[in-house]
């Protein structure tokens, strides 16, 4: 790639940005999609523009996004987006002040070297000749300008450090306001409790739980939740809700059709056989009326067998004290650690509802075996995707779909199907990547969604670090010189300093296309607007249809950190050897910011609260890309046959230390809730009765099933008047 | 050494056993002789034959100890004894169930392999044939018959497996029955605080402590007791101490003087200068009787300083309730780590109160200094041994002590000197070490005596393991192979398999020698005797003097354990190479639990109480010398040319599983109590004032103050009938 075509690239991206943009503004405007852009406002029941100066200047949204505060963050989308934008901040500072030192200073240092370099030596292979002048390549080697380098990384790592630091003290007090709160949140007032042993004959369970928990906090215990085998229960209750919603859509379908033509109306029909596609037709809302009548009273037999016969060996267990809430997940309650393990409560709607029975042994072979499963994935994903694009060859497609024999004998799509075949498998993969892996996480036996979500964040991040990263830039000149690392170990990052220049150019176009394609569409949300619009024309007829149509969903930090650190790492590593990439990382950062605060405060909607629980796990990873990039720089500085390059060693031994004392220092209380923290009053004594039916399930709670009759025999009511009663 | 010149040997050691078991029922009979052999039963109140039939014969003792139960042990020194027998027996578990089937398999398969051995292959260098044929070494290389010894491996690593896990659980179990004693523990309810954080101005740390107690815990909190610098006040009290047991002397030596022909007695004096050696002379009873009286009041001013202006960071709080104080121990407290660190208060005699004020970051920073030292230390010993060696040559004895120069000069004097000089000062640095280990150990900054016994033990250990095994088995000839070891790491196993046949001669007299000579003097108790009555004739006058001279001191499992480790690894280590040596090692075991059994019966008192917190290290490090005999046979089993040695690499795999298995299970009840073992009922409501005073130091008492007052008044009464009143 040369220079002119690197800047085409760029201009074509900022283009497609700023078209996206603008869209935005145009289209934010129109009140029929402002569900799509302000969800979270309307859910939380405000208009859309409360607050905000209505104008047709493009640019609001910037000035909005950058005048709101983080309490702002944290009263529309809770502790954990602000925690996101923390790591936000912290990687956009690392970038701002290091480049503040590191562009002036050398920059001039590199272009006026006045050395003629080698062709294969450069950034882009000789052809990007004016970019390359600016980077540390153009330096000659044992030039003494290396100190000026070498000051540089000394001071990058610093910037590092105090940044870190200041942000890891900030969430720590940023959580432990949010804990401290007033509001009585029900899961402190909860611990989870598995490894169960079995009860003595005759007794319940839930009998033994009582009577253990009874004997240790006879004051503050109040009760406990055993968790059922919902299997069956919850396929009924999946089944009435299907058939709820059937008769909600079936009426607004029979009023719609009450027109002044036909005052009465048609009643809509459906067949009573398989999924409703086959056998005789009924009257849709007759027949829907009739299944629910015949399922609630299964449903309520089916909730009592589980109640009582299906209890397994877990509990939810209830306190009327939060310090003793939070001081029983910290306890050893058993002397042997596998029995009666008691851990704080995740939220209600976060509990993984079959993994809590699963018993210590299991939990800790199944975690070993995912983590192997990673192991191969991460290594080895490429050898199914390339037995598969191997069978999926053009000529294999012929014989086994022959029908496409026509379209696949043009030439045209032969070319391209011929090229792209395998990258569209690579592609395939990548997408189903995420859920692949949290799928992994949850079979772990992870108690909590947040948990498995943050589990496989960390597999992702590793995926895309290890391959993307190492992969590219290294490719397969490591596997070449395996041997020669074989001989000699602290080769590897002599090879991965010769091969990091090279790659340079390669990356740049990464993270220009990342930030302006990828931004653009996430603010201007071109694909949920489609979607929704097509939804609501073809799909949706009731209320509760068109809601879920729109539901903007979670931020989803789990999967875009991953490919923040991606970013950050890369720009890391070579803020020194090409300083100009720290202007694209500030861009990236800088824009994300921007678009997703906007995004946060108006559009996403959290699904859950871990307060900051990921925090410790974002900071471990800046951590480590810092540790990838001062090892570059030695093996880098190597590489210039930089007689000096030992005064880096102290760098890496300096980052060890400082991740051991952060750790030790901020760790424990993002494991759990300190007592000095969970003792601040409340406002008012806590309903436990309240606090206990918040974690019954859905398909087990009797409320719910009356919801349904009620529903229904409203229905009644309406359509057949004279039926009912 | 030949064969017969090792029967001597050994029958020398038999000999002198049986002398000094003699002598022990000889001496142990005379009641002049009961404080020093039955010296737990006297002090607790016991009579010293209550319960025993008196006979003549010399083999009561051990009846008495087969016959004891693990009840007893508990009984007379607690489970901190009972654990150190459950090691014992662990050990010796171990070696007596492979030797059942070792011995009648292995010995007649090594016996008739009919294979001439080279003389540097054998265990003795060739001139210890009837034990050699004996041996693995009398097998051919590539033999079938290896396969034996393959399955013997298997089996002394099984029967391991086995006991181990039995005792891990049964001590878990005897620690859970003592801590759910109904007896009140003072430091069940208590808990220590460390890394207190300054207070705001105007408030003292006391007050601080209360009010943030009082917020977490509001009805279990009791008060605190803030740990003080008590230099000054200690000085002081030890002062007033000294000159209270000389006065008590002074009057005893004045009570004796008053014979029928002195009836008035003769008053002792004294000097007044320095250390009582120069000065003028004055009447001793009233000498002291006017320090004591001055010293008083200079005490209880510096006392309230001491209570008021000297608080540190440290405090022992105390609750009203077990489990809370068990919780509190386990849990978070402030929202850093390193704020308000809150642990398990250990027993209020135990404490070691310098160290408790000791800020966070000191302990950690003293711990890797102390590591670093004691690495130095097990590596490079030898080094300041040699120049002390060397700088005591004996002609610098010469000119250093001129004065010795006569004694010098004569020759055998000299010759013996020569010779001995190096191994004196060997002799010396290993009588220092344990002391030496246990101060680098309190050093750290550790809060108790028992972790800093138990922390000296673990150095103790690895300074016996990797100095007296490696360094005598593999010797020079490591060092001299390292460079082939640098090249193929795996050698190192090749290195240490091939020199350990030729170590086996050395220890078997090492291992004979230790059990028969050491346990001989250990239960005829012949030094602490000799120096009990020479310090009754010339030294003891009161009673407290006397008490103190007879006083038996503490079991010391701390340095005992590593030397029966070192027996054990060294016995595991050979068992399927040689195994007479297991032989040894039964009578090793069995020999040390007889006499121990009776020593703890009736002669040692336990200074403190852990409820068996030694045993995970214990575990640990039979854990380790498992591993250790399992890579000596994979290495042994290769020298062998034997092409199934991989059959064995299973077994380390294995070990690893299972010391992971165990530690997850067990180890946590060891570090802190279980909440189901602290809520058991208790026979009293515990008298929280007298518990928070049995943490009072002596020095601040004023209960004991008044104490020495008392009795100075007393004594005045009696000495001086008329001045006082």
């Amino acid at each position: 790639m040369d220079f002119s075509s690197f800047l085409t690239s760029l201009g074509t991206s900022f283009v497609i940005f700023l078209v996206l943009m603008f869209l935005f503004t145009w289209l934010s405007r129109r009140p029929s999609n402002h569900v799509i852009y302000y969800p979270n406002r309307i859910m939380r029941g405000m208009d859309p523009y409360e607050g905000i100066r209505l104008t047709r200047n493009p640019f609001t949204w910037i000035k909005e996004a950058v005048s709101s505060t983080e309490a702002d963050v944290i009263r529309h989308s809770g502790v954990d987006a602000a925690v996101y934008f923390v790591f936000l901040s912290t990687a956009l500072g690392i970038l701002v002040f290091s480049g503040i030192l590191l562009l002036p200073v050398l920059l001039p240092i590199a272009y006026t070297a006045k050395n003629k370099i080698d062709a294969n030596e450069t950034t882009s292979e000789g052809t990007f000749n004016e970019l390359d002048k600016l980077s540390m390549g153009h330096i000659a080697q044992k030039s003494d300008r290396l100190w000026a380098f070498v000051a540089a990384t000394y001071w990058v790592s610093f910037v590092t450090y105090y940044l870190l630091w200041r942000s890891y003290r900030h969430v720590s007090n940023m959580r432990a306001e949010a804990l401290m709160s007033p509001e009585v949140r029900n899961e402190q007032f909860a611990a989870l409790v598995r490894d169960i042993p079995a009860p003595e004959k005759g007794q319940s369970i839930n009998e033994q739980v009582d009577s253990y928990f009874k004997a240790i906090y006879p004051d503050t215990y109040y009760k406990a939740m055993v968790i059922t085998n919902n299997k069956v229960v919850n396929k009924i209750y999946a089944e009435l809700e299907g058939y709820r919603k059937k008769l909600a859509r079936a009426e607004v379908i029979y009023a719609e059709s009450k027109g002044t033509a036909n005052p009465e109306g048609t009643r809509p029909t459906t067949r009573a056989g398989f999924m409703e596609l086959i056998g005789k037709k009924v009257d849709a809302l007759e027949y829907y009326d009739k299944k629910i009548r015949e399922l609630v009273p299964k449903l309520e037999s089916e909730q009592k067998i589980a109640l009582k016969d299906k209890q397994q060996s877990a509990a939810v267990v209830f306190f009327n004290n939060r310090v003793i809430a939070a001081a029983a997940g910290q306890c050893l309650h058993d002397t042997m650690l596998d029995k009666w393990t008691v851990m704080d409560a995740p939220e209600a709607r976060q509990l993984l509802w079959t993994n809590l029975s699963k018993n210590f042994y299991e939990r800790l072979i199944r975690q070993y075996v995912v983590y192997f499963v990673v192991f191969l994935t991460i290594f080895f994903y490429m050898i199914p995707i390339g037995l598969i694009s191997a069978l999926t060859t053009l000529a294999n497609l012929e014989k086994l779909v022959p029908f496409l024999k026509p379209v696949l004998e043009q030439t045209t799509i032969r070319t391209i199907l011929g090229a792209y075949l395998p990258q569209i498998a690579l592609i395939i993969f990548l997408a189903l990547l995420p859920s692949f892996l949290l799928f992994l996480s949850k079979a772990e036996g992870i108690p909590s969604q947040s948990h498995a979500e943050r589990a496989a964040s960390g597999k992702y991040y590793y995926f895309s670090v290890l391959n993307i990263f190492i992969g590219v830039t290294v490719g397969h000149t490591l596997f070449d010189s395996f041997k020669a690392i074989e001989d000699n170990p602290n080769s590897v990052f002599d090879v991965l300093a010769a091969s990091l220049p090279g790659s340079a150019t390669f990356f740049l176009t990464f993270v220009a296309l990342k930030f302006f394609v990828g931004y653009g569409l996430e603010l201007s949300r071109i694909v949920p607007l489609i979607i929704f619009h097509l939804k609501k024309k073809y799909l949706c007829k009731t209320e509760d249809e068109l809601k879920e149509a729109w539901a903007p969903g979670d931020l989803n930090y789990g999967t875009r950190f991953p490919d923040d650190m991606l970013v950050l790492t890369i720009v890391l590593c070579y803020s020194v050897i090409a300083p100009v990439i720290l202007l694209f990382g500030v861009l990236y950062f800088g824009l994300g910011w921007l678009v997703l605060r906007n995004q946060v405060l108006k559009v996403y909607v959290p699904s859950y609260q871990t307060y900051g629980r990921m925090w410790p796990h974002m900071y471990n990873r800046v951590a480590v890309s810092l540790l990838l990039y001062q090892a570059t720089m030695v093996g880098y500085f190597g590489a210039k046959e930089f007689i000096y390059t030992p005064v880096l060693i102290p760098l890496p031994i300096l980052s060890l230390l400082f991740i051991y004392f952060c750790t030790i220092k901020y760790y424990r209380f993002f494991q759990s809730t300190a007592l000095d923290v969970a003792c601040r009053e409340l406002k008012e004594t806590p309903n436990m009765e309240g606090v206990f039916r918040s974690y019954v399930a859905c398909s087990l709670s009797t409320e719910k099933t009356a919801e349904v009759i009620q529903f229904v025999d409203d229905l009644a009511h309406v359509t057949r008047p004279g039926s009912a009663v």
